[in-house]
């Protein structure tokens, strides 16, 4: 069994992360933190846990953290590169679902989040926690940036394309759409049910910090820097991204043949038949990335649709996938839950 | 392998079948039929399915229904009447997930479903599937009668005070609200987008089918005829029952420890502590009745507040527990998911 | 024209006195403050207002509060009664929206409000401004009390039978449900899209604020007290209150002509035939109270189906309407426009 | 006062074109048509309208079309172009909210449309009813085809650059959003409430009927052809469409000058300041577009934010926009009600 510790288990990555873990059949759940609620019963925050949860949230200062064989960070921005070190130094993996390890270039980092990174050499040993791309550096990963929502959702859309070299990586646009859960557990005006239901707007199109991790992870792929404009908008669900892609076509290929060969052996990601519509829906609660591939009118313009489950896939289920990766379980163990619709 | 058939699967109680069997350690599931649809991949109809469940639909006509250990009907009122006889003559156990054996006063029947009920004789034999009621029965069942969404939720929130006798049973109030997909899967106006969002409303009042059903339950807990004012609204979720029940004190006793009692070997019940107010989302997803007790200002009338999903513990997922109870099985083999929240 | 001003501008109710209020021909808005938000654009808060309000919200320690002829309290419990006699002795005529001067017996309204009332001799001077009631009194008063959303829903549904002394007082049930702007424009976590959205529980089953008000409302009706069981619960609406009464007939009449009768000169209450089930989107933006009469099965107990807009009827279109009945308008004056539907 | 007719009042356009020909001062409204429901009350099948409107649905055969100066079609596409004509020749006005006169290249239309036009002739004469285009051909115009929701949403958004002739016009991106209600009050199983909410979806990538429609806006004003990627998406709103659109820069100005002075003297356009975020609800039961530019990271792609109501803006409240335009009533009379908000 997988010792397994939380820190940071009051938001909505971290209630997901619970729900993972204990119906992981090879994960013990040793501890789950949090400042401000030490002492309460976590399921007495989340009473979807009575009955199944026994735990209580303890204080990071006092919990054996050390003793589990992987810790999940599910804190803020800006808390995993504080403490993290700590634990790694005593042989504990690390899985950091915030950004603090994601972007390479510490300057980049640091101008987006608006602070001094408190461990740069970190950094350059994480490894960033796309299976479909790096499964191989994953296994043997001390320290795991799990990705970000909209980044995982929008890198697999465009990767079969742009690893092909088959589209202008120079202007490529992304329209990325959010259900209200991405904006976290968060007491905030703008998240409301009376402001956020029955309402669609596009938000930060001056710049979203999740677009410099979307433009690395691009670059690494095209192997030279890209162009892309990112517009995320908030959209009244309670889970779920769905991005359109949008990209020229500099060489002709069968693309939906691409895709398909692309991700044939990977788990969690579906490339659906020509002219589906992928929904959210379909993928709500469960770890799979839907795709598919468009090309309106046989122009020269190709639409990617990719939706994911931004809890799952875009937070606490890719992160469990990765422990999987990490300590040789069966990548789907877990994990195989079917979506719950309607 | 219990070797399970389902018949009429395009509807929401045919796929929550679906997710729930599909992943249940000890099914085989043979065939799922649908007049209208057979040919069509399953999956194609509820992309959630997508690469987890390869059946297609199958004519009802040609299905080899009879090779099955039990058969599912997730059909309209009327339909497992007609063609449960046949099955049943041939061994096969059935578990019907509409009314047609649910009332046992066959006038009364005849009266709420407006039709002339085609086999008599097997209501008699049939076992009404609350589990928490007739658990035994529904071992040697080979016709299970499912109990109807509302009827689970009011059933279970006044049973333990019924069966004490410590409130007046002559005037019950059940003030009860749904979700939307409780209404089916069925293109009606008043149950599409645009109608039933951001919107609330009562309907039925007059009289609605659930009535009689939960009448005679109740009847039958009371050892006498009930009273029962019954009054369903319409609310906008997907899925959820919040029933908030009304009685008069008649008998002084610890009502609190009076429902932890009656239900402490309940794995499906969840008596929360006093003060509780059970959410919908709590349980969604899931098997569980979450029910909380109240006596405002110390007064004589007692709250019942007592919630559940409408298509699991309100249809689908009992009808797995009673065909665990029926095969032997842990009672909670396959439906030990954790309810998905938020 | 009626100089008005606004005190607390930024919550729910405030914004919907501005729409209101803006559009009523016989009304020039003077000021709205703000203390938090003071020299801020109210367009810039609430964009629907865009190039239709020039205002900016002003402190209210430097707006001209006294020139006005009547102001408005959009405030928080407990601070008109500390500002309000200030400008009621300057002579400014004040409607309250807040619950200072809801409840006439100091002492309840502190056991429910939890703090000292600051100016007692007001309450007691101060009409209850439920026109339905109270119009003569609320032409020639100096300060109203605006009744609270669940206060308004439920008492015009009761009001009838109770005056009329038709159902047993001493048991009357309210089961009441809030759309969630009824909560506030507040940063809490339990209103956020992503835990109530989806979501349907009862609150403050124990006891809520709204409670005495409405008690002490159908107890003037009454002639004597009542014993009412309130429940209040959160629903996923923006806007909508729905209340589900019930009481146990005493004396037989013709219970929809005792409605129809009361209701027949009153601009904004309108009694449904016989049958119907009021939806709260049919009121939606609309200061009208829909109501239909229901006696299931024939039997002793009645049902009555009350719906308002809580933000409109349940606030800021119940002041207006007040304000109109001060000011010797047409009362329909500025609150003529349809529900918006769908 | 105008004497109007409505012809197919049942769907969600009808029921917005009562709603706000009901409350205009210049109109008489003097017949409304259902083939179906004639003789129904209208108030029944929205009672939002209960004592407020106290038509009856008349046959169409029989209602006095003939003798009203505008004819309102909210009927589905092909319906117009069968009817209209008689009514045009017998001196009545027509504005069609369907799409049967609003594509000039009748081979395009029944390729889209799917049937043989009926009156290729009186496409030719009518004129495409978008004011802040043709407001001085809408003056004298017999017969106006109304833009659909979309094109008024995407060309509102790109006019100001395409007239002016400052960005790529053979690689226009158009991502659309719309609430359900653009779906219409159609009995189909996808709008269902089940189906629709917490869901996100594209539909129609391979080709929208809004597609030529748009195109040949844009063409127009561009003086030449367009490419255009126009990607729908459907969003669990009841109302509003949020397009983002994605242009190239060709040539360097002050962007934000250029709309704000393209629409300075439009009274139902605005141009919001830079790095604003325009919200749907912003715009709820307004016939409002709110605008805003975007020059994300100062690079060489341009983001406009446009959104409408697609049932006022979109549909109905265009339509009586033009009216006013037609009959030379005050351009906003009837049109001037603030958005509701929340």
């Amino acid at each position: 069994m997988i010792k397994v510790g939380i820190i940071g288990g009051t938001g909505y990555t971290g209630v997901e992360l619970l729900r993972l873990l204990v119906q992981h059949p090879e994960v013990a759940l040793r501890t789950i933190t949090s400042r401000g609620d030490a002492g309460a019963l976590v399921s007495d925050m989340f009473p979807s846990l009575r009955g199944r949860v026994d735990l209580k949230f303890e204080d990071p200062a006092t919990a054996d953290l050390a003793g589990c064989d992987v810790v999940f960070f599910a804190t803020p921005n800006g808390v995993a590169m504080q403490q993290a070190p700590e634990l790694l130094d005593a042989g504990v993996r690390v899985i950091d679902l915030a950004a603090d390890f994601r972007i390479t270039d510490i300057a980049e980092w640091e101008k987006w989040y608006g602070m001094a990174h408190a461990c740069p050499d970190w950094v350059a040993k994480a490894v960033y926690g796309l299976p479909e791309v790096n499964r191989q550096k994953i296994r043997d990963a001390r320290l795991i940036a799990n990705p970000g929502c909209y980044p995982t959702a929008v890198q697999l859309g465009f990767m079969p394309l742009v690893e092909a070299g088959v589209i202008d990586v120079s202007h490529l646009v992304a329209d990325a759409k959010s259900g209200v859960s991405g904006a976290g557990r968060k007491a905030e005006t703008h998240i409301l049910f009376a402001e956020a239901s029955d309402n669609f707007k596009a938000y930060g199109v001056a710049g979203h910090r999740h677009l410099p991790e979307i433009r690395q992870g691009l670059s690494l792929m095209a192997g030279g820097s890209v162009g892309l404009t990112f517009v995320p908008h908030l959209t009244p669900l309670i889970r779920g991204i769905h991005a359109t892609l949008y990209g020229r076509i500099t060489k002709e290929i069968d693309f939906q043949a691409l895709f398909e060969s692309r991700y044939a052996a990977e788990p969690f990601v579906d490339v659906m038949p020509p002219k589906s519509h992928p929904e959210t829906r379909s993928v709500r609660s469960a770890n799979t990335c839907r795709i598919a591939v468009h090309r309106p009118q046989g122009g020269d313009t190709l639409v990617i649709l990719s939706v994911i489950d931004n809890l799952v896939k875009g937070a606490a289920g890719q992160a469990v996938q990765n422990m999987n990766i990490m300590f040789g379980c069966e990548e789907t163990t877990g994990l195989w839950q079917l979506p719950v619709l309607p």
